[in-house]
């Protein structure tokens, strides 16, 4: 049995069989049951089958103010022949009626009183006059039972409320305290350490040298639990140094029931947790059949479960959702139960066989009919994962996800309140215009680079992409691309945007007049990547060069070192420059300036979009495009280096 | 301008208006800025737009344990001609490289790491072997930038993260703390005083003497606020005397900011909440039109908020999320947004003229259509309310909503999740036989009463009705009914459920032998609903007693006492007798049992399940009916008087 188990940990395992594993070890049973009053009992864990030991209402009460009658006494009553009747008393609300009601009388009666034997139904006060506070006239009929709620209609004595392992809400809670149930059992809680390992991370609110980076999975985890309403405690950073890491893991373990380590976890050299978690405890699953997420590793320490995620954002997040939520809600007493969707794929998808790959998503209904939109990041990306609406899971035993195939999708977010998509080249002001317009919350803004935008524009998917895109020929931007293709010019016309700086950048101390020096002093260029517009402007520059100079243009990207670089934005190429990871590099002026470098000017590119024909109905596009507008681009454009209104911002420039 | 506003309380608002004069009063702005650590953010609203302060990554770095190159080094190269390349070092993550990478050589690197200049590609361990442990031999090529995750490429320095009045999530804070920020400026949370109000109140966890309810609406709206992030302190609740009450608020509101009563706001005479809101400061809407929720109360002592919610729980929970959510969302530096959807009406829906009407309605998707089908419900209902899917909005410009017309409806339950829809009579051990079966999650359960629930699956929107219905001509239960209707004959079809032992139920102290008796002792008769199969047997009984007797039915209904009764369950009829509103009548053994009344058995009463043909093919209709065994039902059945297994349980009896 230990041996079966031993081997496990070789192989990759389906996030099912590790939950499995995990649940044949026991590792998965609540650690017991525990009284709470009703005010902390919000989010908590039945732990124990609740029937209503009492009706609701508990008797029989006028929903108005109003008179106790028999129906038989106010038959046919109305404006001109009103029913008289003796006015026997009156019942407050809370006390037991005494009275009885009869064909002749009317008892007064407040809303939620009890109702007095002999009522059939209640008519209300607005219906009513009293006359010398002894009798009252009644305007209308009254049917059986009106305005009254029964004993009992609404809960039953005796009737199943809740459920043993149900997660009770603010109502589930109001129905308690109707009930008079004031403590319930519910599961205990376990207690959770969370911890990071790793030699390059530093906590927030610290300096970061160069090499480091900002612990994320803490925080985040931290507050994905309490997002659910699983409490924990951060333990923060521990040094990726076995002795370190052990000596911590086992002092929390004196105290808590579950410790959650995120980095230090894969094959590399600096592996230590799954070290130090097979001498602490037994390692149980070290690989999982994830992309990203291979390396999450699952470990027991006598009953106390040890949880190894990834260190990368985008990793460790999405593992929580798939294997730690759930452990950790089977432990609390219930299920998980992640908000999925059937989605159509909108383009087709290459991965490799052996792995259910996790791809962010953008969700659009279309016809009635779901799309998701996939688009590739780093299993490092934390700002792109939160942009997406949810992530696919593609399945572990196909090598390509055709065009159209339904795939299940995690959702996180409510695309349902969305109104539409913008998908493109990269915009630092961009994010700005969409807070001052008030569309935040209305369009998805996702970068994944101007051609992918049109294509998905141009197939309908999609509401606006943004694109700077550099014809060689007409030494013009963006329309030329529209007007060569006709299946995207008849489903997408061009709004002009804004234009930008586009600067040759250089550390202080270099002194460059143009890329030619960069190729002569054999200096390394920072290149942007293949299919962007920048790269596009940097060739036509090296054609003219190689023009000029009558040097074959083939031989001139040989010899400008850097020149294959794949760099995929203009931040990456300032940053590349100032690390010195490269000498020089094109990018926009605001990108050199904010990394503090030298430039000099090369061209003003046009940022404008291409906008879906049919998404000019939506109320958000027009908005939109209303907003794109010369003095309030201009203004937003102040807080930036390089950025220049133009005119004709937000007007049809083609087609 | 005062006199302006004074008026306002004459006349009802809509919630629109309401909410406009808070905020022209000036009583809906944020109360200040403070700073609070990440780890108290958590659904915190920002104060302040957030600017990527670096890049993230900040640097750019390897996402795998393998080796940096020059991906000219490695073109070509496979498994049979490996490109061979000398190790120049090891980047280690967190490090600075110093290394620089050339087209000979390759550099050791971890996740993570930093790439060192001249890398143009990062080949992946497995796809390397290492020589001598100076070489490492290289199996395939690698494309320009594979396996870096570039500076920026997630978050690019100087771009908008969030802006001022978002409400933090965990991703967020995991942005944040990727960002190096560790504390965050918030609008301060108003400090909130929750107390009940009403003299026939006792909290949860006291006896209840008869006239009194348990308060539900302090821990309910407790726990509300408490799901959206808001904190709040509850006191109970205070007697409905205007001196008490005036003199509780005064001292909470040296305090508090905010202070929500509930109860004590109609026009009764015992409503003195009003006059109190007045006393302490300025009463500034009395009235919406609404229905229910009409009395709510806004006013204002100084720059504080008072605000009187009705006492019945649905009136308080939907004006809680229609007036209250909106207005301490935007006190807290945010807009709340309600989780909507358009729905078509799924049965025509009278109403008057002047108030929106709240309605509970469950949602069901038919043909990717999504329609809302009403029930409807006392405002004192909270178990109803919970078992539903939203509140559908009626508009209160007309008095009648057509079928299939689009009405908003404010959704709490994700009732995409559930699979199908029960609605039909009343039935205790229904919820039970849910629970065993597994499919509380999956089935929504509605009692509304057998004809309704048949109407509903006769016209395809709901999947199963459970009914039991009395046919005088055949002195059988519900298979005359479809039989009769050729319709529903074709949209449905009967499975056999079990049956209940009806009894005439009396106090201790009564001695009855039948029906009979109480016709001839002058007691009063607790009658259940017209339409009910209960009131159909009874109506059987009186006629063959009219038939023995010789006297006319008519007459006999005339002195039966309580015959114009409308009791809609089993328990409002137990209820009604045990506490003297009544003397006798007819109920399942149960209820009669739980009421401690006595009894002689009547006849056994067929409760069973009409269900739509075309739900047959959903999974958890197929479950609910193989469920329905006669071992399975005998087991649950001994849960509750009187209930009897049936032999051909889960069998379709018809048609």
């Amino acid at each position: 049995m230990k041996m079966e188990k031993r081997k496990l940990f070789h192989r990759l395992v389906s996030v099912e069989e590790g939950l499995e594993v995990l649940e044949e070890e026991q590792l998965l049973n609540p650690l017991g049951i525990e009284e709470v009053n009703l005010q902390k009992a919000l989010y908590r864990v039945l732990a124990d089958d609740i029937y209503a030991p009492i009706d609701y209402p508990p008797f029989d009460r006028s929903e108005v103010d109003g008179y106790a009658v028999n129906i038989k006494s106010v038959e046919n009553a109305d404006e001109l022949n009103p029913a008289v009747l003796k006015i026997a008393g009156k019942v407050r609300i809370g006390e037991f009626p005494k009275i009885e009601v009869d064909e002749k009388n009317a008892v007064e009666i407040d809303t939620g009183a009890m109702i007095p034997r002999g009522t059939s139904g209640i008519v209300m006060e607005e219906y009513t006059k009293r006359k010398e506070n002894e009798y009252v006239e009644v305007y209308r009929s009254v049917y059986t039972g009106e305005n009254i709620s029964f004993a009992g209609s609404d809960i039953a004595k005796g009737e199943l409320l809740f459920s043993r392992g149900r997660v009770l809400d603010h109502i589930d809670i109001g129905i308690l305290s109707s009930m008079g149930i004031n403590k319930v059992k519910v599961y205990i809680e376990p207690k959770i350490a969370i911890l990071s390992t790793g030699n390059e991370l530093v906590p927030p609110g610290s300096d970061l040298s160069i090499g480091k980076i900002y612990d994320v999975n803490a925080y985040m985890i931290y507050s994905l639990l309490k997002a659910h309403g699983i409490e924990s405690d951060m333990f923060g950073i521990v040094q990726d140094k076995e002795d370190i890491l052990e000596e911590r893991i086992r002092e929390l373990l004196k105290s808590y029931d579950i410790i959650i380590t995120s980095g230090g976890t894969s094959a590399g050299i600096d592996d230590v947790v799954y070290r130090v978690f097979d001498r602490v405890g037994e390692v149980l699953i070290h690989g999982f059949k994830l992309k990203p997420g291979k390396p999450t590793v699952l470990a027991r320490s006598g009953r106390k479960l040890l949880i190894g995620l990834p260190g990368f954002p985008f990793s460790s997040l999405a593992n929580s959702l798939l294997i730690l939520l759930p452990a950790l809600f089977k432990i609390r007493g219930t299920e998980y139960r992640a908000k999925t969707k059937k989605a159509s794929i909108a383009v087709s998808f290459r991965k490799d066989i052996g792995r259910r790959w996790l791809v962010p998503v953008l969700l659009n209904s279309i016809d009635k009919k779901i799309y998701a939109i996939p688009f590739s990041t780093s299993s490092g990306s934390i700002m792109m994962v939160a942009r997406a609406d949810g992530i696919a899971l593609l399945s572990e035993n196909k090598d390509v996800i055709e065009e159209g195939s339904e795939v299940d999708v995690v959702v996180f977010n409510s695309f349902e309140d969305k109104e539409g998509i913008i998908m493109g080249s990269h915009d630092l002001m961009l994010p700005d215009i969409l807070k001052e317009s008030r569309l935040e919350a209305k369009l998805s803004y996702i970068p994944v680079g101007s051609y992918l935008g049109l294509e998905l524009v141009k197939r309908g998917f999609i509401d606006i992409a943004p694109i700077h895109l550099f014809d060689e020929n007409t030494g013009t931007y963006n329309a030329p691309f529209l007007n060569k293709d006709p299946v995207l010019k008849s489903s997408a016309l061009l709004v002009r945007g804004y234009s930008r700086k586009l600067v040759l950048a250089f550390r202080e101390g270099t002194n460059l007049r143009g890329l030619e020096d960069v190729l002569e002093s054999g200096l390394r260029f920072a290149n942007r990547n293949k299919g962007s517009g920048t790269r596009m402007y940097v060739d036509y520059l090296l054609k003219r060069i190689s023009a000029e100079k009558g040097v074959d243009f083939k031989k001139i990207t040989r010899e400008l070192k850097g020149y294959e670089y794949n760099l995929p934005s203009h931040n990456s190429v300032a940053a590349a420059i100032s690390q010195g990871r490269a000498d020089a590099g094109v990018c926009i002026e605001h990108a050199a300036r904010i990394y503090g470098l030298r430039y000099i000017p090369l061209t003003e590119e046009h940022y404008d979009f291409a906008v879906n024909r049919k998404s000019l109905e939506k109320n958000a596009v027009k908005t939109f495009i209303d907003y794109l507008e010369f003095n309030k681009i201009k203004k937003i454009a102040e807080r930036y280096f390089g950025y220049i209104a133009d005119s004709n911002a937000g007007k049809v420039i083609c087609c």
